[in-house]
């Protein structure tokens, strides 16, 4: 090609796409005159929200606190962390009461940029979750521990703590459950959410759960908002602590009520069971096995497992059979779960 | 140590590093011999396609513009709503159409870096997504408020925007299936992989789907490429509206035909169902219960769940029992979900 | 408002503000206080980690490699590959060697910085690391067909390649298991469980996987440490290959025992389905249907589905029917999934 057919060429290319451009104008009127439709959302006049890059930025810096010299970017050592740690819990407490001051404001009536309650009641919850701060320490030490006791797979407390999403979604959670009662709006759901996004583990931040939590695996866990779970309770993929079905326009009717499950102290529930009900309680060292479906109680120290479906097998020669005896040990290994 | 142990053991550690770098270039060198490899997969010539940063980018902006003034950065009000939508809308057209140019490129068997065709397709396509924003806005408010009807957890239409997995995926799901429907290669896919990544809810960017589309929890969802899903449908954590299986080499072979299922208006599937085949179809008002197992038809306004497997309760005394009642008042509560 | 009462006002605010700040010192005092609980964690005096950066950085340069072209940042082409992939090789020999020294003097008992054994072997173990790349590349490419030739929803190599998550995850595993096998402590482990979550897949570094292995969809996939995979194995979303339940403490007792099954070559295992034991061993050629749950050994060429659910239909007129035949049509189509 000589040089005045490419530049004809692109001459042509530059027009084609400044055409479509022309257009644009008149296409984003359309969407302005389809934003004040009242039937759709926007949020315009309120405050933004960052909360893409905080909510992130917010769980780093309590993560570098809560297990110091584990996610600092500086080695800290006996000479800097004070210095380090201080700076560090300095810089938390301004992006935490920056975010809940924000937060506050969006939903109060009265809104005004300067409203002083809120910024007042933001800082303030600010620095009691920073007070909370040694607890959480303690609290997340007993979920560490308990998940190297049970899990052969894991080789040190460190790896638990760099590596593992039961415990990543566990502190996302306690710290947001802080939040939560002090009815913080929007932030704690956010920071479960995130947790939710990164390790498929759903835990509502209003749930009430004791100390050495384990999750294993953790994707597809759901744990809804009004669950109690007592202590040393153990969780494995795909358990459900929900909800039973709901009537019709129950969002409306039933915010605020227990609608999910207690869970007494010392148990463990086996992947893929569903436990269902605000009434269902699960008695203290109780056992529920893979795949069970529960939406009644169950008595303390009780074993609750499903007579397995009678598997079909069919052999190279095709003569279908239906072994009952295998069924039944089938059934009865059926406590067990990864 | 002295100053000259510390010097020599540092130029000891240099060597040693160097001595590994030497034998690089041979590594190197072998590596690109195997890029001539026929049977392995390499890219080179072609332009290359920078999804990791984009496809982010993508939605992002997608999302400021569909949702106003919730994920921008700076506050809007009506000072400011023309210029920073409009700066918006065409920041998205220009990221858009040059992703679309590119992959239409990437496919066009002619590939030159000049191709007019593939410009200006692409920037039509672009422009016609754009022009389709006001119509999704529409559909997306009622996806919203379809949640709060439904889920007594949700507080406010605001935390279902910030937060809720089920609708992010929705949204990429509706941007991606318009591009789908324009032909688009590779960006679709991608798109709604991304969600899927984000939330664990892996909707194929082909399947039809209709108004007031709810997905609560989210994780472990799969909707197949094929399906057609009517309005107000609500799916829990780890439905799969998906094929049966393949015969061997099916992927050649069944490319195109409708291998998922149709569900009706007004359908409900709770948690763990698994509903399979093109020719299944779900009646409209039909309920699904939790883990039910469908690969046929089930006409309108029937429920379905599943007689539960009977549970075996050990107690502490050790005895054993089948407790056929109990079985059967779960298998009646059988139908309600999370 | 006036200026004076805003000036007053922005005092006030200001002056509330440095009130919450002034406690700040104490509180931070109290943190630094309980870092010394030698009851929790901390990670005081050790050289810090820098994983959350470096993980996705080494995977993404991998990635580069192994797939050369599709990732990169330029275009590839025959004048500047051995340039481009040249460099790439040597930045990912860089990063490698820098963590895996790093997390091999942070397991070091006789911990220095200028530990010379750690700085040689960790050199040694990621010059042997990258020297496997053609090996892996062909291993990644049979990968890449197996899923092309079983799903009728890939459009082509190249959307493989760019977005499904199941090569992802495998791609991550063939990456962490060689580093496994040379005993590097914690990256490997990282580098899975950052897979696991964008993709929902947790397949454990230890495991060992043939050729042509491919996950569909993958969200809920748990493949144990001791897990043994043949060739060309195929498991849908929500499978676990996992161990039987432990006996308490079994952390400390099972460390390094085979507790994961065997899994022939050419099995496919669909979704749901739970495979439980090192001694369970499910032959050559196999299917396991969706749902089945195992805990002992199945031979060569054996179909296995559960006999579903019976399932309960109540219609519009609210009579309740048992439909045994259409349970056991159910049953004989259980074999398939998705």
């Amino acid at each position: 090609m000589d040089d005045f057919i490419i530049d004809s060429l692109c001459r042509t290319e530059r027009d084609n796409a400044s055409e479509y451009r022309k257009v644009l104008p008149e296409v984003i009127n359309s969407i302005l005159v389809s934003m004040e439709d009242e039937e759709c959302f926007a949020h315009i006049g309120d405050d933004p929200i960052h909360f893409s890059t905080s909510i992130k930025e917010m769980i780093d810096k309590f993560r570098e606190i809560l297990f110091p010299g584990y996610f600092s970017r500086e080695k800290i050592d006996g000479a800097n962390l004070v210095y380090n740690m201080g700076q560090a819990v300095s810089q938390l407490y301004d992006i935490l009461s920056e975010q809940i001051v924000h937060v506050l404001r969006h939903d109060c009536l009265r809104y005004t940029k300067a409203c002083l309650e809120c910024e007042n009641t933001g800082n303030e919850i600010a620095l009691k979750t920073i007070e909370s701060i040694p607890k959480l320490r303690i609290s997340l030490a007993k979920d560490t521990k308990s998940v190297l006791e049970g899990d052969p797979a894991a080789k040190s407390h460190d790896e638990i703590i760099y590596s593992y999403p039961g415990l990543y979604a566990i502190t996302v959670y306690r710290i947001a459950h802080i939040l939560f009662n002090f009815n913080v709006p929007q932030l704690p759901r956010l920071m479960t959410e995130y947790a939710h996004s990164r390790t498929g583990i759903d835990i509502h931040p209003g749930a009430q759960i004791g100390e050495q939590f384990v999750i294993d695996h953790g994707t597809g866990v759901v744990v809804g908002e009004t669950s109690v779970i007592g202590n040393n309770v153990r969780l494995y993929q795909n358990v459900t602590i929900g909800a039973l079905s709901l009537p019709p326009n129950a969002g409306v009717k039933l915010r605020g009520a227990k609608r999910h499950p207690t869970i007494e102290d010392d148990v463990i529930i086996y992947s893929g069971a569903t436990i269902l009900g605000g009434e269902t309680n699960i008695g203290a060292k109780s056992v529920i096995g893979g795949n069970v479906w529960l939406t009644s109680s169950v008595p303390k120290e009780t074993k609750v497992f499903i007579e397995s479906p009678r598997l079909i097998y069919k052999y190279q020669e095709n003569r279908e059979q239906i072994m009952q005896e295998q069924i039944k040990q089938e059934g009865l290994n059926n406590e067990y779960q990864v």
